[in-house]
C-alpha cells in the first residue's frame, strides 16, 4: 500500500515548509531579475515533440519525456508531444512565434520546471526549476556585465558572500586550441574533456583526450595554458585578472579571433567593476562549459566549499534564431533552483519567518459556546491582514493549544462565557506562555502590530 | 516554418503581460488562502500511472496525458506515468504518504497547473491551472463557512460586486430525490441531468432524465421542488435562505439524511452571516455539481451576466483516504484561474501597474561616452530598488527613445557629456515629455519616490 502512494521516481512532493522555502527564493530571483527590466515568461510543459526532437544530442533524445497520442492513436504506440527539457528551446519558440509582439531588445525571465529523466541520486530530480534570464537582440557586452550584476545580486540578497563567477570565452577556446593545434573537428571533443579539469584534474583530462583521438603534444600545449595554477592569492580582482589576460594573450599567438575575445572580455570586466558583480567576477580560461551552442562569452558561478556550480550561461548568438533561419543576438544566465536551495538548508540560509507556519493566530473554540462569535473574530483578524486560523471543533481547550503548539502557531486566542461578559480577548503567547486580556474590539489591531504581512509576502 | 513555431494544441505561451495579469491573480487568492491558514502544497507534474488510473471515470482516463516508459521499453509502447489531471487525487496520495508530518487539520492550498486532452474550445484549454484550498480532517460546519467566506474574500479582492455562492447538499439532494421516489442505483445518473437544469431548462432535463431511465413520476416530483422560482426578489440573503429552507424541509418529509442537510445548512448559512460571504451566500436545492465524490455541502460560486461559474467545491468525506483505505473528513474549494482571467480582461479589472512594462527607468547608452556610467548610475537606480533597463548599444538617441516608448517606460534617463560636465542626469518623463536636470548623486532616491515597489510585488 505504501508503495502507491509515493510520488513518482526521482520526483518530490513539496510540504508547507519545502514550498515556502522554494517560493522565498524564487521571489528574491524574481525581484532581482525585475529590477534589471527582465520581463516573465511563461511557456506549456508540453510542446510539439518535433520542436524538442534533435534539440539536445542524443542524451536528450533519450532522457525526455514522451506523451503518447490519445484516443484512437494510443494504440499505435505513437508520441506527439514530449515534456519541456530546458526553457531555451522553448524561448527560441517564442520568439519566433511571437516576434513582432516582442520588443527588438527582450529580455525576458522564465522560472519553470524541465523534466528530465535522468538516473535520480542525491541533489538531482527529474523534475527540477530553472531561473533563466535571457537577452535577446544585442551584441553588446553591457548585456553580458548586466547579467553577471543580477547573478551576483540574487546570491548576495540570499545571503551568500564566499562565491566566484568565472568568466570565459568561446572565442578564447577556440583561439587557445588553434593555437595549440588541436585540429578544429576535435575542438567540441576537447572542450567536453576540458569542461573535467576540476574534477578529474591534469592526468584524467590528458587521458580523456587521448580517447577522444586527441593527439597528444595538443593536449600537453593546451594544458600547459593552464597550468600557471589561476588567480588564487592576488588581493585585488582586477590585478588577477589583468595578469590572466597578459597571460593568455601570449598563448593566442596572432589569433584574430582569440585577440577579439580578450578585448571582449576585458570590456565586460571592465564593466562589471562598477557593479555588485565586481569582487567575483574571475577570468578562468579552463571554463569550458559543456553546451555546444555557445558562441561568446560563458560564466559559471559557484560558492565556496561545494563542488560544482549552482548555474551558468553565455553568449549563444545562433541558437535563437534556429526557427527562424536567422542569426539572433542573445547572452543568458540559467540558476538551478534546487542545488541553491539544498545549500541554503544546510548552511542554516533562512530567515526565521520562512520556516514560520502558516498562521500567525489560532481563535479557540468551546463546546457550547456560539461559533460565530469565533468566526467573527477570525473575519476582523483577516481584515487587518493577521493570518489566522479558526479552531473548528469545540475540542478540551487542551487539545487545541496542544494543536497550536505542534502547528508553530505564536498567538491563541480564547473567548470563553467570562471574556465574553467582559468584551475581552485573552491572548496567549504560545513562546512566552504570557497570557494578556485585550479588549474585544482592539484585538485584530493589537495582533496586527506583532505580524505584519507585506502584501504578496 | 510558422507551423512548427506553434505552442502544442490546446496550450498556451504567455507573454509578459500575461504573465504580470496571472500572477497579479494568483498573489490575491494566495494571499487570501493564506490569510484563512491554509499553507502551501506542491506536487510533481507527473504522478506514476496506477495513482491516477480509474480516480476519474472512463472519461478522465481517455482525456489524461500519459508518458510513454523510457530507454529499452519505448518501443513497447507502454506507459508508466501521467500528468496530473487535477489536484485532490495528489492530495490524497500525499496526505497517505506523508501523514505523520501533516497536522491533524491540515488546511493546504495548491495553486498549480492539471493537463486534460479536452477538445479545445473558448475559454477550455488543455494546460490550465487550479486555485484549490482544502481542509482535511474535521466534519464542523465551521470550515464550509470558513471557505465560503474565502472564495468570497478572493472575489472581493479582485474587484467583484456581483457573484453568488450557491449552497446546497448532497444529504439534502438524496432525500428529495428519494422522497420523489428516484430509484438510489440511479441517483447519480439524476444529478447529472439536475446538473444542467441551468443550461437545458426543465424540459430538457425531463427527456435527459427519461433517457437515463428515470421514471417521469418520479422526475416530475422532482422538479416540482424547484418550480417555486428561487429567492430573486427576497430583500435579504438570510431571509430567502429561510424561506428556501422551509421550504425543502416540506419535501423531505422525515427523511433523516435530508433533515440533516437541512440543520447542517442551516449552520453553515448561520456562520457565514458573521462573515463577508453574508451577501453572497444563497441556498439552491437545484445545484447538484457534476463530481460523484461529494458526500455533504456543495458549493458554486458564478458571476452576473456570466454562464457558468467560476469554481465550486464541497465536503467529500469518503475520497481523502482511499489511499489508506479509511474515511477521513475533507472539503475544499477550486476556483479556476483562466476563467477569472478572461472575465477580468473583458470588464478591464486589472489595476494599471499591472499591465506595465517590465522596467520603470531606461538608462540611455552615446557613441563614445563610456558605458560604464550607465551601468553605474543603473547600479544605483536597482539598489533603491528602481526596475532599470540599461540600453546596451550606442545607437541614435532618438532610436532609444522610441524603444523605451514602445516598451511602456515612464522615464528614460540621459547622461551626456553635458550632463557629466554638471554631474547632473537629464530625467525625461515619457507620458508629459517633461525633463528635468536631477543632480547625479540624488537621482537613483529621487526615482525611487515615483515608482515604489513593495518587496515581491
Amino acid at each position: 500500500m505504501p508503495e502507491h502512494t509515493r510520488p513518482a521516481r526521482g520526483m518530490r512532493d513539496f510540504l508547507p515548509e519545502d514550498v515556502r522555502r522554494r517560493d522565498y527564493v524564487i521571489d528574491v530571483v524574481r525581484d532581482v531579475y525585475r529590477r534589471y527590466g527582465f520581463e516573465p515568461l511563461e511557456t506549456p510543459a508540453l510542446e510539439n515533440i518535433e520542436t524538442l526532437t534533435g534539440k539536445y544530442g542524443d542524451e536528450g533524445n533519450k532522457l525526455m519525456f514522451k506523451v503518447l497520442r490519445r484516443g484512437e492513436h494510443e494504440a499505435s504506440g505513437e508520441t506527439d508531444l514530449a515534456l519541456r527539457y530546458d526553457l531555451t528551446v522553448p524561448l527560441a519558440r517564442v520568439v519566433a512565434e511571437h516576434r513582432g509582439k516582442l520588443p527588438r531588445l527582450f529580455r525576458r525571465y522564465q522560472i519553470q520546471p524541465v523534466w528530465r529523466a535522468d538516473r535520480p541520486a542525491r541533489g538531482r530530480f527529474r523534475e527540477f526549476y530553472q531561473c533563466d534570464a535571457d537577452a535577446i537582440g544585442s551584441r553588446s557586452p553591457v548585456i553580458e556585465a548586466e547579467l553577471c550584476a543580477a547573478v551576483c545580486d540574487v546570491l548576495l540578497t540570499l545571503g551568500f558572500r564566499e562565491f566566484s563567477l568565472r568568466l570565459n570565452h568561446r572565442g578564447l577556446l577556440r583561439g587557445l586550441l588553434d593555437e595549440a593545434r588541436v585540429p578544429g573537428t576535435l575542438h567540441d571533443q576537447a572542450l567536453v574533456a576540458l569542461d573535467k579539469l576540476d574534477k578529474i584534474g591534469r592526468s584524467g583530462v590528458r587521458q580523456d583526450m587521448a580517447a577522444r583521438g586527441i593527439p597528444a603534444g595538443a593536449c600537453d600545449r593546451l594544458l600547459d595554458v593552464f597550468a600557471r595554477g589561476g588567480p588564487a592569492g592576488l588581493p585585488e580582482p582586477e590585478a588577477a585578472n589583468a595578469g590572466v589576460l597578459a597571460h593568455v594573450t601570449q598563448h593566442v599567438g596572432g589569433h584574430a579571433e582569440g585577440l577579439a575575445a580578450i578585448a571582449d572580455l576585458r570590456e565586460i570586466v571592465r564593466l562589471c567593476a562598477v557593479t555588485s558583480a565586481r569582487p567575483y567576477v574571475i577570468i578562468d580560461p579552463s571554463l569550458a562549459r559543456g553546451l555546444s551552442y555557445y558562441t561568446g562569452a560563458i560564466m559559471e558561478v559557484a560558492v565556496a566549499d561545494l563542488p560544482g556550480s549552482l548555474g551558468g550561461g553565455g553568449r549563444y548568438d545562433g541558437l535563437i534564431g534556429m526557427f527562424l533561419g536567422e542569426n539572433i543576438p542573445a547572452c543568458g544566465f540559467s540558476l538551478g533552483l534546487e542545488r541553491l536551495l539544498v545549500v541554503m538548508a544546510e548552511r542554516n540560509m533562512f530567515p526565521p519567518g520562512v520556516q514560520a507556519s502558516g498562521a500567525d493566530v489560532m481563535v479557540t473554540l468551546f463546546e457550547g459556546e456560539p461559533a460565530e462569535e469565533a468566526l467573527r473574530l477570525g473575519a476582523d483578524l483577516r481584515a487587518a491582514r493577521v493570518r489566522a486560523e479558526v479552531y473548528p471543533d469545540p475540542d478540551k481547550l487542551g487539545k487545541q493549544f496542544k494543536y497550536a503548539a505542534g502547528r508553530g502557531i505564536r498567538y491563541v486566542l480564547v473567548m470563553g462565557a467570562d471574556e465574553r461578559a467582559r468584551q475581552a480577548v485573552t491572548v496567549k503567547n504560545m513562546e512566552t506562555g504570557e497570557q494578556t486580556s485585550v479588549p474585544r474590539s482592539e484585538v485584530a489591531a493589537h495582533l496586527a502590530a506583532f505580524v505584519r504581512h507585506a502584501p504578496g509576502a
